[in-house]
């Protein structure tokens, strides 16, 4: 039958791997376009691209139908991933106002790989947990930067417009403090007019060291989290104590009845 | 009753909500101000910030009304917090000398975004918990700024005075090389007249590093207390065991009296 | 008997520390060789440099004929890492094109302390032993920076060839930005062109971070691993518990008898 | 008695409180030579000077008084280090040729206040007892130095001989490499003669980033390792299992007696 052999297809090894080899292949043009030595092979490589396109396609149609229900197909978040990148490089956007557009969502297709090796979506996943927890924490991050954009762009705005102008560039010249970019050049010209600016700076710097500190102590929060789930096969400790004192009970009971018996 | 229907106000979802609101808005106009192209909307700006100051007053006063109680109140640090903000805020320093303080006590009216959300001042206490952990490690690191400081303007002064004029300069330069912000700069400067400077900045540098690897460590400690904390829940296991040794001494007791019979 | 005494030697204690202090010496003529100063002494230093490759290619065969068997011998891989580093530096590279490269082959004997110091053998193998754990993210990592290098060369090309020109300039302009070396020069060149810029890089040095956060959680996993194997010491607690339940079935049974008895 | 007298003295809490000011008040001076603003007082602080240095070794004497032994007061190594700190300051270097040499040691005075704060003294040994794990991280670290130092030098001499001139000086420029200082300068300088220099460039910078990673997991190792030593309380553990097993044996023992008394 049709659907068995599709399916037989989908899930041999060499499907897998002849995807993650097209898939490299795939990148390799995206970033073959950007050498100007090999300007000459574009229609080769816009060629390339659709042919690749078409495999991605057909992949796609493959995977959908070896699993045979939308709504199983769309369980998966991978399987919906994978769908709008493919989907979204079919869009022909060869006029020439939208051929960036269009290039740049080839691009994207690199990402495919991650849903392919699995290890790569164990990092992935890994990173989106660690998410909710430093949320507030950029929160507070951001907050801290308003403030300290606000007031630099309230003393400083007149001295250099470029960096203090309005509270946008502002954060962003704070941002550039933060990693310790050139943040002296900044320092020394704005302590001309104001001596002591130099409190300012020095305060912004600890407190983002100390948020940073923070993230450390969430990190290590979140490792012993873990560690104290693993000791919750502590519970098996319980199970056996239980039966300890069960064999206790027992025994006890049987010596009662002993003494009944005697008695 | 008045204060019944207060009370009921102040415990609303709706009241914090609004109240968001009403200081993420308060933060808008603070940062719309610092924009060139929104110089004709002022007089709308400060129409603004008196309405918000109004506002914020009556929720303070509607706060304290629903405790009840001026000690009750002011026993939530939180409370006095706000309090500050809120009059510090309605201070009137329209004159030209003063409006710039008058604006920058508006900046810090963002802050009161961390009393109400209890993520943020939970994260913020765990931020103040670590401060005492970290005083003695300023201390030390100010020591060790100070000395080489003092022996960095005794020898560097006359090549270059605006970076080592005085022990402060000094010191905020050594506060610079820390960051590795154009350090060889400032080295490559002085090695010129002496040629084994090199020494003196590389002996800073590893220091600094030292030192940053102590915060790490006494993070790490931190945690690992805390993980203890949670051990102390092995106190159970402790019960546990004495049930154990009670069911045996009770069983030896029976054994006992049994002989006792038979004998 | 020869084999015996060449046994002797090699295990004899000053057999190390002489091979220590010559490959200490071999490193120190290597670095002489670099200086104007000691230009004079070339001949010295080539003729000393022959002496060590004589002494070196003596010590390894000493320690081969200790060894006795081949197999055994490279066994041990660091037998081989020396083996290659002393054959590989007595290759005749006089003449005037790969006096260079004979040179470099030569810097690589200092690489020899490593397999005479126990303590540097153990620091490498850690290091080796964190690589597989550290290669998917490496990997993750060349998905993302390949990414940004073709959303960078397509539309930063024409802004700036040198940094933006192909996608592997790109990549190496965004590991620039990654270490924040001026950063901020690259990208306000760029945000004349495209305001929005800043976008770009904001999130790609926050992705960068967040790859580092995710370098820490693995090594602190890897140490609780470590920690959770000094744990399987807990299967000894458990023998414990199996004997203190034997103990309380063997009670129980000699209750059971002891009742069949009255009975 | 005097010996009594100087004992209660030096055990009064204000002997140390008045110490710590005074340390604090000879940092001062030092700090306020610096400055150009104070130099017509330079003959006061001279003065003053020079009474600290009497003050001091009053007190160091008083401690070695009331300690009275020699050996009992050269046991601890921060007498020592107050003695030789005091001592150093004394020594008359008033000659214009060693008056710069004469105010770096009372620099040193500073470091005083470590020995008279126990917090500060507990920091500091922290940071001595991670020294050895350390130091052969730093072993390993410089022989990597060391290769990449000769490798640069023998290549790029040519090309910028004041940062690859020699070995020394390669090496410096590398520890610049290391902390980012302006580092794709010193690369994108020598790509235009070897297109390939980035691979020695960022070879070395994952090299150092991996030796970073490590010392990490040394002190996360260290920090567990004190946490199994707090485990050892799991050895009171065991003898509770003991008093289990105890009791046990015993109630087998009893009913062994019963069956024999029945029998």
């Amino acid at each position: 039958m049709l659907i068995q052999k599709i399916i037989d297809i989908r899930h041999h090894k060499l499907f897998e791997i002849s995807m993650i080899c097209i898939i490299i292949f795939s990148a390799l043009t995206v970033g073959a376009r950007t050498f100007k030595q090999l300007e000459p092979y574009q229609d080769l490589l816009s060629y390339l691209d659709f042919l690749i396109s078409i495999i991605f396609l057909v992949e796609i149609i493959i995977r959908y139908a070896a699993e045979g229900d939308f709504k199983r197909f769309i369980r998966d978040p991978w399987n919906i991933f994978d769908s709008i990148i493919v989907i979204g490089s079919l869009i022909p956007l060869e006029s020439s106002n939208l051929v960036f557009v269009g290039r740049l969502l080839r691009i994207f297709r690199v990402l495919r790989l991650i849903s392919f090796i699995p290890e790569l979506r164990l990092l992935l996943n890994a990173l989106f947990k660690s998410l909710p927890r430093l949320g507030y924490l950029v929160l507070l991050m951001f907050i801290f930067f308003y403030i300290y954009g606000a007031i630099g762009s309230t003393l400083f705005a007149s001295i250099n417009p470029f960096l203090w102008g309005d509270i946008s560039k502002s954060m962003l010249t704070l941002f550039r403090v933060m990693t310790f970019e050139d943040w002296t050049d900044v320092m020394y010209e704005v302590m001309e007019f104001y001596p002591f600016a130099w409190i300012y700076f020095l305060t912004f710097i600890f407190f983002s060291a100390f948020a940073f500190l923070n993230m450390l102590i969430a990190i290590v929060v979140d490792v012993v989290n873990k560690e104290n789930k693993l000791n919750s096969a502590e519970s098996e400790d319980e199970r056996h104590k239980q039966e300890l004192m069960d064999g206790i009970k027992k025994i006890s009971g049987e010596i009662e009845r002993l003494k009944n018996r005697l008695g």
